[in-house]
């Protein structure tokens, strides 16, 4: 099934066939170039007797200094080394293209790409393809093994690519294999002191920023990043590994996922790139064909902050969370407003306990005693909201496989349309990282089985996104990062002031993130003493806007948003855009984010500080040029302080156009957030 | 002879004697509290059935949650839990004391103290007593294991001190247990976000910063710090092992060095704090007794910067360092300024090859042909300069201790007073960690064996400073941090801007740092291309003041500072102040120090500023009050950036009092040298 991906060529005009150097002798370097359609970036190939080497400038500057390419194969040679240059194409592709939902419904694909086709010159001589592609935006490059008769099935040992950077820049980045994935908050340091990282990492240069990422990711491991020989510029990948250190097992032909570079003058100009969709291919044209009308962006509540705070458990018993009363109570003020799903963690039978350390006992399609979930779908469908499945496998995978395709089953014959994954532990099926090439192929299985059962994907604790949605628009965004979780029911310790404004140019580089915002009651002190969201109310309303989820939680309980006059912003904020601008930010201080409503004028702004306070002026020129709007501000109250007083806050209503600044006065931890509703 | 630490309550006053709770039943918990001087810190002490808790309290506000004391025997019980109290004493110490050399002549210790004699309740009773001290600035702790019958010869598994920090903080670390020690550029980063460090580790709360680190190691395992849990606030000590895993091979009766929580208001604070000199014995008598006049603070340059950049070499040959010739031109030149040292690296045999790769091969008393020792020392002296010493062992200390008494006798015979020393390799002997109690021996086994022999100590890559200085005034200074080497001759990577902006406010912390500034010619690229000094000339002078050592290296070549006007500052500025006040900054960004001449009225202030330019306004009430002062300013010139014009600077001098505000205009990279000479 996942051979679609190599259909990646169909429809590209081919638009030059540079004359092949066919019989490049294999003692000398052969040096190729790749410029970005206006010439900003530029790439270097050389083909060297003793390897492949590739190197990146931008606007004249040296970003990538000359690094290896290449794939150690188990048992044999590494596959990079006395290579010569069979043919090589070049070519230049210009197209936009429609998401059916996202941040930004028409982006536009345009790249120059060059293709070398390289082959051993010994005997047995093994083939390679390189295949190259340069945006304005940044760099894809990927290895492509063709089928052949000297390498069919193979181990791939390690990946020998490599990133030479040009400067010690400070960089933002997660640890690799620790326990608990990305779910850490970003570290800063010199490229210099980075060990060994999950991508994207962002580095901010002088005179540039870039991140280092991957696109498409099938039957393949993750990719992380290891600083080479310590206290280097070097980043080389480090293949997440099987048990046994076997990084990816595979047969020819194959290709590896994109290696990404993106470039930009700043770090907020990131945020308005898309080439990690741009690198995903566009759906099967049978999965074009399907009925695809359950998939839609949209707001959700749940039974679960409940449990974060202490309130409630998982588990059966005195304590449970999940009943039939209580989900009413969710599709009651749901119905009420704008937020078209119900979650309801522990609705199945097999929570009982410390669920989390143990084999996983999940059943996934019997509802726990004292939830009647055929009642609750019913009553919901009448209110006009659909109820969310929710799949924990507790790192179980093996046991989770016997049962998925019966438990979407169960959720496609209930009318439930969305699930929410989650994969709590900190290894899969008790030896599997939760990044390697087990679990890039299981989460494979589990969007593809959901497709065919008509249900939305929502996964925690997987494998990092790589832009697969372009492909399969059932994978509507996942977690992966540090939630608000943390602020609720870790251990002792919440997530700092300044963690929202640095995820957006970190991991939310890869995609949509489920971070669950929309915390309105800052004392749930009871059962968590030491525990905080570290934000004022406002900063919560503008996370809907910064923080993009095609599925956005509105996470708090009902009953602490009833009657409160701030929901009104949660009610109206979109879920799917026309289109996204990030307007000014720095990481890890503030970011200030505009989007278009996908179904109306009307723009909508999110912006976030860390924990100092500031004051910003923000151009409102990216409203349309002759329109009107009223702007409805929803601002930190002037003695705001997500310590000491996180609920003060005051709605504004002005009159602006294109022509307006509007002044942000943000305050300790503090946000603004705006609807520009066109009169 | 390390006993005399023994004799730290000698001279000190018993002021109180608590009523000795002698029966306590172990079945309830004990508490006890000791406030610091001015009531603003407060530690409670839990003596539960269960262990040993601590806490900290600073104006009211937690700082450190209830911690877990004590310590894991090899083979035995935690000693720690089941205990009683025996005995109580309180006491309260307030005395000024003279520090021969220093950053700061005069130093205030004032303290209260706590100790707890506990004694265990079952068959086989053990005893441990803590040690608790209250200053102004911070708390210090230690644990006494008294002479006993049922505790002779143990090994300590594990240290069982935690730090359960009340706030997830701003947190500013090195990674242990990486290749090359601390030299590596900090990371900052949440504290749920650290996984294990060197100390001192420096936190900035919202409303206080603290740092973390020990005082007093002496036959003892360094302290790292390990993130308990992932993900927590909880940091315990993680002790540096032998080869087999022990942590520290030890007898009763013993006492731990003193763990330390230095807490203040802000950041800059810290650097006005003397608490772990304070935590530091006196010299013994008989040390007091000798002749200390070779101990003398002062600035030394040397062949050495010529192989970092490239031009010549340590090892004999064409591009060999170490040459009488070269020597005597660093003499002539030290004669005529105020440089009172000159270090030849490379001046013994056994330099061939790759010595860092290989068993070392120096021999420590036989000059490497080409380099007539006692020539050149007879030079010096003739010209009033000393030469100093060098012992760079590539981490073989087995083979150095067979010649160390001999190669200091050979300084000793050659009237040389002073040495640098050298610990360059991953691992000591091959197996051993350069932090733990093998190195920590053996380093005292230097520092005795260099005072018998009348040399000064200046060590790399040596254990961490826990101001020891204080009991062994040889001890002068040492590296252990990323120096001015890295922008260099480091394989690729140099320092960031913002380096010697953060070093102070952590490295610093534990004492001297013999960083090597001083670099004036930043055009060294014909064998050095990607690398870079990243600051200004005026920045490199800022540093003499801004990071202390009492030996401070004029690190670049006579020829790069002969003739030019910007050396006077150099030349002029002392290495032994009378006082020293930290006025402002903010880690990694910015640093302003002022110091006073110990021989003179004059004051001297550094400042210097990250990557970004910054205006800063300092008013000199350190100044005397009714004096009058020529300010001599070298600051950055109009166009000045560490990137693209270091060496623009300018000279001003102004009449200043103390009710000037000196205006600090830094530019990129750059900083502000000032001398204050008295009219």
């Amino acid at each position: 099934m996942h051979n679609s991906h190599l259909s990646i060529v169909l429809g590209f005009a081919l638009l030059l066939l540079t004359s092949a150097s066919k019989a490049e002798p294999a003692k000398q370097t052969a040096r190729y170039s790749l410029q970005s359609p206006d010439q900003q970036l530029a790439l270097q190939l050389e083909v060297k007797p003793e390897g492949l080497f590739y190197s990146v400038n931008y606007a004249g500057r040296p970003v990538v200094m000359p690094s290896r390419l290449g794939l150690k194969i188990k048992g044999q040679a590494a596959l990079g080394s006395g290579l010569k240059v069979v043919q090589t194409r070049e070519r230049e592709y210009n197209q936009d293209w429609q998401q059916p939902w996202g941040e930004q419904q028409t982006i536009n694909e345009h790249y120059r790409e060059l293709r070398v086709e390289l082959a051993e010159t010994g005997a047995k001589p093994r083939q390679l393809t390189l295949a190259i592609r340069a945006f304005n935006d940044g760099i894809g490059l990927r290895y492509e093994v063709p089928a052949q008769a000297n390498l069919q099935e193979f181990v791939i040992e390690d990946e020998l690519t490599e990133f030479v950077l040009a400067e010690n820049s400070h960089t933002w980045w997660l640890p690799a294999y620790r326990n608990w994935g990305p779910e850490y908050q970003y570290l800063r340091s010199a490229l210099s002191s980075v060990d060994v990282a999950f991508t994207p990492i962002t580095l901010e240069a002088r005179h540039y920023a870039l991140a280092i990422h991957e696109a498409a990711l099938v039957n393949y491991a993750s990719m992380t990043l290891r600083l080479v020989n310590d206290n280097t510029k070097t980043l080389k990948v480090d293949l997440v590994p099987w048990p046994n250190g076997d990084k990816v097992r595979t047969a020819a032909p194959m290709q590896s996922p994109w290696r990404t570079i993106q470039v930009a003058p700043k770090a907020i100009d990131l945020l308005n790139s898309h080439l990690t969709l741009n690198l995903n291919e566009a759906p099967a044209p049978e999965n074009l064909k399907a009925d695809n009308s359950y998939i839609k962006p949209g707001k959700y509540m749940g039974i679960w902050w409940e449990m974060h705070i202490g309130e409630k458990d998982w588990s059966p018993g005195p304590k449970q969370g999940a009943t039939t009363a209580r989900a009413k109570e969710y599709i009651d003020f749901a119905a009420q407003h704008d937020i078209s799903g119900i979650l309801i963690e522990g609705w199945n039978k097999g929570w009982e306990g410390e669920w989390w350390q143990r084999k996983p006992t999940f059943i996934f399609d019997k509802p726990v005693d004292g939830l009647d979930l055929e009642e609750v779908t019913r009553y919901a469908r009448d209110k006009g909201v659909e109820i969310i499945g929710h799949h924990e496998t507790a790192a179980g995978v093996t046991y989770y496989e016997q049962q998925m395709d019966a438990a979407f089953g169960y959720y496609e014959k209930l009318g439930i349309h969305s699930v929410k994954m989650g994969y709590v532990g900190t290894r899969i099926d008790g030896d599997q990282w939760h990044h390697g090439q087990y679990m890039v192929n299981h989460f494979q299985r589990v969007v593809d089985t959901a497709a065919r059962h008509k249900v939305m994907v929502n996964a925690h604790e997987t494998v990092t996104d790589t832009g697969l949605r372009r492909t399969y628009p059932n994978l509507m965004t996942r977690e992966c990062v540090r939630g608000m979780e943390y602020n609720g029911g870790s251990p002792d310790t919440g997530n700092m002031p300044d963690h929202t404004t640095i995820i957006p140019f970190t991991r939310g580089l890869s995609g949509p993130i489920d971070f669950t915002p929309g915390i309105f009651n800052f004392d749930y002190k009871k059962h968590r003493p030491y525990n905080r969201v570290p934000s004022t109310l406002a900063n919560q309303l503008a996370l809907y806007v910064v923080i993009y989820s095609p599925l956005q939680m509105v996470a708090d309980l009902p009953e602490n948003y009833a009657g409160h006059p701030a929901f009104q912003f949660i009610d109206d904020v979109p879920t799917d855009w026309k289109q996204s601008r990030a307007l000014q930010g720095e990481i890890g201080e503030y970011l200030v984010i505009a989007r278009q409503d996908k179904h109306s004028p009307d723009w909508y702004l999110g912006a976030i500080t860390n924990q100092d306070a500031r004051k910003l002026e923000v151009k409102l020129d990216f409203l349309a040029p002759k329109a009107r709007y009223e702007a409805q501000i929803y601002r930190d109250g002037k003695d705001a302080d997500w310590e000491t007083n996180p609920e003060a806050y005051e709605i504004k209503r002005i009159n602006v156009t294109a022509k307006s600044t509007l002044e942000l006065d943000l305050k300790p931890g503090g946000g603004t957030a705006v609807r520009f509703k066109q009169r």
